[in-house]
């Protein structure tokens, strides 16, 4: 049975204040605590039901840490999600640390997604395509948030984030900057460079101003019918999947 | 002012059984209500707030439906949104209409799509693609609750749907039918027919057995990194985007 301490400091993670504060954040959910002990994030506490422990026990008893057996109520009572009858982990955050493209890499670069929802899914399109770095503009919402890690489908554990101002990021490349404009050049016919920087602009605004000078490729979606727009996660998809034909 | 009358049938409109019984639903939101009232939709009452009216008054004059001012704290109170300072639209909603691909047309089809967020990006990303009809199992979520309307982002003006057994519905094509499956032909490669049907399957359980057996061109959207798999609306989009090219 989860303690007094426990359920009050789980509860706590659900705050960006208090997840900076403890440098920890939560894992929800089957697949996601599954990705998770496979992946090189150090799990601070782990709370599993029965049923999720006995279906994968041989995995379960290879981890350094032993994992509480719990009831569903209890994961639903401290965590984000609604149900949840098999796992739930505290982890400790990664340190945000410099990220760049090398010479055959693309990156992506998040101009103020505000969406937990929208950054979990491109994170996952980026691990569909490949893309291990993203950097993201401080404004950005906050990846360790439980939405977030939950919309990533266990792809946050192999995706690497970086903060930083994107100003000054974006000045000492000498590599393609792209970013999606309206009546730029047609994705569809471009020619991709080795490497480069992709950048997604913010749900309502798109691509800062002060970023859009540091684009050096202003590419476009083509549309074929009335929608005016696509959202970020969309259109990053389409984008890394023209990339990589 | 809104009666309490008014407002009772308004919340009502959230749940499904009293948007059948009404055969109305509610619409959200500047951008959508700017899209309804250009369309073919017949608006059952329109309520604005004074801002709204004065930054769209010739084409609120325009209109058969006198508007009535109501506050921002009232939209609130009957609408779903969190925040809403612009407008809210109860409407009819259209009959089943039954929908089939032209000999050079492609239409989308739904097998139990279950989030609401997610039929509505699939509708907006349809709209993009110029894909105008959508066909969907008997299962999926229902095409006018107000989180599909909002997330369509107007695009539920111009895309008919139409509710069926994808069975029977699929058994008398004589047109491609397309399915997303693991290894199967690369999406990159293949050379679409000139009209057909394409599959978005189930977020949990992809394509159903029986609706499978109706495939006739079995597809794939390449991996390149450890995802497991994307999401509804992103394969929707990445396989609309290798359609058009």
């Amino acid at each position: 049975m989860l303690s007094k301490n426990q359920i009050k400091y789980i509860n706590s993670l659900q705050q960006k204040k208090f997840r900076q504060e403890h440098q920890s954040f939560i894992v929800e959910g089957a697949k996601s605590v599954l990705e998770l002990i496979q992946s090189d994030f150090e799990v601070e506490s782990l709370f599993v039901t029965d049923d999720f422990y006995k279906e994968n026990e041989s995995l379960l008893e290879k981890q350094p840490l032993r994992a509480e057996i719990v009831s569903q109520a209890e994961l639903e009572r401290v965590g984000s999600f609604s149900s949840n009858n098999a796992a739930l982990a505290t982890v400790k955050t990664k340190g945000n640390q410099e990220l760049f493209a090398q010479a055959n890499e693309y990156v992506l670069i998040l101009d103020d997604i505000r969406d937990p929802g929208n950054l979990g899914t491109i994170v996952r399109v980026a691990d569909w395509y490949g893309i291990t770095k993203i950097v993201c503009s401080k404004e950005t919402v906050d990846f360790y948030g439980p939405k977030v890690i939950s919309s990533t489908m266990g792809s946050f554990t192999r995706v690497g984030i970086y903060y930083t101002d994107l100003v000054s990021y974006l000045s000492n490349t000498s590599l393609k900057v792209y970013g999606t404009f309206l009546n730029s050049a047609n994705v569809h016919t471009i020619q991709f460079a080795e490497a480069g920087y992709i950048i997604i602009g913010n749900e309502a605004n798109g691509i800062s101003a002060e970023v859009e000078r540091l684009v050096t490729d202003k590419i476009t979606i083509p549309r074929f019918g009335g929608a005016e727009s696509l959202n970020a996660g969309i259109a990053t998809a389409v984008i890394c999947d023209n990339l990589r034909r």
